[in-house]
């Protein structure tokens, strides 16, 4: 594996180094980036990329954990399937599986309501509040205080921001806390399901296929953004009107080909591309280990207690599916890093050429070189308790417990003015905390979370007196020697057989209970969770207070590698954080290995060619007759030496993009919409650590697929009228 | 996989009416592809290609089984690795381990004498004799009538070819018996080995590789002819000189590039592209799934028998690597003929085009048509006792029974004169008859040996009684309606533990016994030959009786076939049968699926993104620092937008190789050597039965990467000078 490494070693310090192929961008950084766009081929002016108000950035819209697009001035909008995924399963009964059998709106009065809690988000402003944040912050400062003062800040400038009604809005931290943004999103509270291709269509391939190349995913379907006759959002009501947005993307009549500018808009989650060295081998050699153990041992349980108990089985078949999907993501990380050659060590190369330079920088470059020293302290100090931290937290995190430890906190935060609450439990998150707390019964099974339970108690009852927690020692009947609880099948039958949280009535009624009546209370899980709490806030405190003292170093060490690739010319773009980006490249296939090469499409034969009839890789007749007779010659791509034309149905490209970029609408070099972002190669995985450009690519549906079978396979012709797009 | 199925249906059409991509054609018939060459690339006069007597035909030998090539005055021989493995394996000790640190000798004396059975035939003839082997068949003919005069002519032509000593002549079968030739080769028998990589360049990938792409194998080895001091072949001894070649292949001072005309010129063993769809469905269906699943319980045995055992996992470990090889050729070509859409259906498309056309002939059609019927008949008999063939022939074939057998029917062949001998018992086979019973030992042990007899008998004594030998059946005390022998373990033991056939002096004892001396014997593996006897002769009637019909009527139908072509401009390409081929075509890569493409080269970088230190996965320290140091810039192919320079490996192409090809040479548009043949991929095993274009590659070494390892790494500078080539 050495020709990867050497590959790495170098591309991965140029990537750093903000590498042209890699980053995931704050629209305003856009304008720095003129030249290396231009080079790849941006057909527009760099400055519409930076505008918010103006199209494409304000036809780009989050569905909270999604991104989706505006595609019609009515309101129109479209984002993967598997982010529609919620709003089909909803509406779905076994007498009319859209599911299964797709679903296609033929009017307004047909789009149909989403599940309660679905959202879409506009921003309309981000606005950069760091000093607000930062306000009245000393150098010196005790870190729980500095913690509680930025806490405060952020609170007071998001009630300021929603007091108004029907927005939401969020203080981000960029870059380590060396800047916050207060991005306001209007929040549309009235989504309805308007077309969702077949499940065999929108989920091609299913897990098997999942993170995984060649692909042939439809992964799309289209909802409605609805507000009141006032046009402002609303809750569902009939009387509601189809939403019109200040723009909306128009769809290109070509398609690209490989090579062609891409550029992805859209809200990616979370990525740790500025970690120090450290952080890396503790993911390397502990986090990610550990935690693909504990949920390949959670799976096995699940699995165990499916078997022949449909109920059982149906009620965890969310959880499977994503402890499955993380597995992957943790593993696919751990392979990634196996395949490079020693990543810790060219983290600390890179570290290392930093610090030389902030050697000959004077007095800045020393208090910054302080700053880092200090901050790899903390960081040290964080993993001497990290066995504690993990099977502690899991343990009375999950289930049964953490409902109870749930509702105990509720009942202590409820006793102070909402502003002053600790986040999760303020008047805004209440519908979703009561929701949480009502949805628990469809995934819950006593006897399953009891297993799970004595899985994690084992794994933390093995763990060193050091790292154990008092509270839950005395509880279990732990002494200092012992590695095991004595009888702790009987213990934990105790816990689940005398609680009454298991039922949704007992949940909901102690939710509006006060602390003392909790604490009064004989359920033995709200014992156990009145018992834990001095633990937890103990815990809780601990971490305020190392998060506010890293609060004050982070952002020293990443302004010092902006100022270091500054001194380059180079920009940096932050880690993502959930907030919109914007990442460009071009359509590019990549060689897994030597002599093997990955083309940038797949096409309709390969749909042929993978259904085998069964499970995940059927395909509905009305397609297979599609493909047969050749229909929708207007969608194929022009044919070259190597293929015949055919249409294409997914592609490849360098973007730099996560999880959170799902449903992102895929530009061309004008703007213009030319597929959905839906997923990463399985090379990809690492990428979040570290991107290697020769192997991280992002796979799309081409939307000349998206229209073929809109056009030649489920008749949504209505919404490509309403698109602008000719059809047979 | 509906795909690959239309891609097929159409190609394996134009496929048997020989495609361009496809055929492995006699020398004489070049003349005909005048135009197809020159419009692949072919840069020479394609009559060239027709002459026994000139470059490049004559410099092109076989090893038997395995094609080799001179390339210099001296009679410099370059071959597969593989092919002069035995010549390796043979010059190796303990002390002094050429298969793993390889061999360069520095001068003519240091050269090693092969293997006392090493051969090196130079095709110096080929004859049309068909009129005499022919000579007095009569239509109406008996069948075995028919066999024994084919029979006797063959072996009259043979003798009378043979008798100047010095050569080996044979006569070869055409199409079915449409064409027969007698093939003059010198046979020269003192082979030395001059060089071999270390096996870990030689047989890098090992049997993970096998029939894969990408590849990485650098699988060349060289020898030397040499002969008495009048020139003419001579056993081995310290005078005797190098061959001086009538000529020898020039290499190529440039590599192929992808796209570039190749050829291989070679002794392709076996193929069955004419076979009818019964013998098709037959493959399918029955014989390679139980030939598959025979070998999986074979290996089973023999893993088993080696745990623990190392003495008994030496002597079998060559055994287990060809029942390996076996195993996957077969199942690869099921894995193909699965990949198909109804090959069956396919060629019996193809039958009834046939036979339509011949009904539009006439008489000379009805004549066709009815042969074809006659021979559907005959292969339809063939198939009712398919089951007893199988397990009577394999229960007493091999093993300490088979070596009986052999030793019995020696003695009663020897009481003819040699002419009417059986084949393999005349006088010219004799030597390898005494080599293969006292080489024995070396890959036998009782115990293991008396496993697979009852795994065989087992399976014999299950068929119905109409497929049982009564000879057999009586042997082993079965009845009519036993599907089981009683005490089959305690009757075998008995059998091992009387025989004294386990000993080389006892087999070499009884190789010179007559007749009587062994019917006398009271050996229990001799007395059980005796009692086998009957029924073997009486099966070899019927088969010669059968196969002397089938004589009759398979020319018939391919001389339809070619008819039927020719009627369409199309030339036809007899089945290999191991005598001298050309094929031509590109190179070129492929695509296994839809979004992927196996790109046509691989390289250095190859080697080390492979290499893990771990068997068959490593590269020696002296190739490694080669690479690291860049060494050899000329070596190396042209940059291009995808790939760096880098020197290449291996590489594809679409000509059509079958085993008995390895090492052969392959030649660019000049006829100059540009690298080795030695493999095919996974997809290419189904092509013995149907060739698919699409899909088929062979695999070869590049030149490249030879002269750079013989430059940069092995240091076998005294054969780059010898065949006129450069150094560092």
């Amino acid at each position: 594996m050495r020709l990867r490494l050497l590959t790495l070693v170098t591309t991965a310090f140029v990537a750093t180094l903000a590498h042209a192929d890699e980053g995931m961008w704050q629209p305003q950084q856009m304008g720095q980036l003129s030249k290396q766009l231009k080079a790849r081929g941006l057909k527009m002016d760099p400055a519409d990329l930076t505008d918010l108000t103006r199209q494409p950035l304000n036809a780009v819209i989050s569905l909270g954990g999604c991104t989706a697009s505006f595609v019609s001035p009515q309101g129109l909008v479209v984002t993967n399937h598997h982010c529609g995924y919620g709003a089909i399963q909803y509406n779905s009964t076994p007498e009319r599986d859209l599911l299964t059998n797709g679903f296609v709106a033929k009017s307004f009065a047909e789009e149909l309501p989403a599940e309660p809690n679905a959202r879409i988000y506009v921003t309309e402003a981000i606005t950069d509040v760091t000093a607000k944040v930062n306000d009245g912050l000393s150098k010196g400062m005790d870190g729980k205080a500095r913690f509680d003062a930025i806490d405060k800040h952020s609170k007071a400038l998001v009630a300021e921001c929603e007091k108004d009604g029907g927005y939401r809005c969020e203080v981000y931290n960029f870059n380590g806390g060396l800047q916050f943004s207060l991005i306001r999103q209007m929040e549309i509270k009235d989504v309805r399901l308007v077309y969702a291709p077949p499940e065999a269509i929108g989920k091609f391939g299913g897990d098997v296929d999942n993170f995984e190349w060649p692909r042939h995913t439809g992964d799309w379907s289209f909802l409605r953004a609805y507000v009141g006759k006032d046009g402002k959002p609303a809750a569902f009501s009939k009387d509601n009107v189809p939403y019109q947005p200040k723009s909306w993307l128009k769809v290109a009549s070509d398609g690209v080909k490989a090579g062609d500018y891409v550029m992805v808009t859209g809200y990616p989650g979370s990525t740790s591309r500025y970690r120090l060295a450290d952080e890396v081998q503790n993911a390397i050699d502990w986090q990610y280990p550990t935690t693909v153990k504990y949920l390949a041992d959670y799976l096995a349980i699940l699995d165990n207690a499916g078997k022949g108990n449909k109920a059982v089985e149906l009620k965890y078949a969310s959880t499977v599916a994503g402890l499955n999907n993380a597995m992957k993501l943790y593993q696919g990380q751990l392979d990634g890093f196996a395949q490079m050659h020693d990543p810790v060590g060219m983290k600390r190369g890179q570290e290392t050429a930093l610090k030389n330079w902030l050697v000959k920088r004077g007095a800045v470059g020393a208090e910054q070189t302080q700053a880092i020293t200090q901050l790899e302290s903390e960081l040290a100090a964080t993993r001497t308790t990290r066995e504690r931290d993990m099977w502690f937290n899991t343990s009375v995190g999950g289930g049964l417990t953490g409902t109870a430890i749930r509702l105990y906190r509720n009942a202590i935060e409820h006793a102070k003015p909402d502003a002053e609450r600790e986040s999760g439990f303020q008047d805004r998150d209440a519908p979703r905390l009561e929701g949480g707390l009502r949805a628990l019964d469809k995934r819950y099974d006593a006897k399953v979370d009891q297993s799970l339970m004595a899985l994690r108690l084992k794994r933390y009852a093995a763990l060193p007196v050091a790292q154990r927690v008092p509270e839950l020692d005395a509880w279990l009947g732990l002494k200092a020697g012992d590695n095991a609880v004595a009888d702790l099948d009987g213990k934990l039958a105790a816990l689940y057989a005398g609680s009454e949280l298991g039922s949704v009535d007992a949940r909901l009624k102690w939710l509006k209970a006060d602390r003392a009546a909790i604490e009064a209370s004989k359920d033995p899980a709200l014992q156990l969770a009145v018992k834990m709490m001095p633990a937890l806030m103990r815990s809780e405190l601990e971490s305020k207070a190392r998060s506010g003292r890293v609060s004050a170093l982070r952002p020293q060490y990443m302004q010092a590698m902006i100022d270091f690739n500054a001194a380059q010319g180079l920009p940096v773009y932050p880690d993502a954080n959930s907030s919109l980006r914007i990442t460009y490249g071009s359509v590019r296939g990549y060689s897994p290995k030597d002599g093997e090469q990955m083309t940038p499409f797949t096409t309709l034969a390969g749909i042929t060619a993978k259904t085998t009839g069964v499970d995940p890789f059927i395909t509905p007749k009305s397609e297979q007759d599609a493909i047969a007779a050749k229909a929708g010659a207007q969608y194929r791509m022009a044919a070259t030496a190597d293929a015949p034309g055919d249409v294409p149905v997914n592609f490849l490209s360098d973007v730099d993009t996560t999880g959170g970029n799902s449903g992102s609408p895929t530009l061309n070099a004008k703007g213009e919409l030319v597929g959905l972002l839906f997923d990463g190669n399985y090379e990809s995985l690492s990428a979040d650590w570290i991107f290697n450009p020769d192997l991280t690519r992002s796979i799309h549906v081409d939307f000349r697929y998206t229209r073929w079978v809109m056009d030649e396979v489920d008749h949504a012709e209505r919404l490509l009228t309403e698109m602008g797009l000719p059809h047979d």
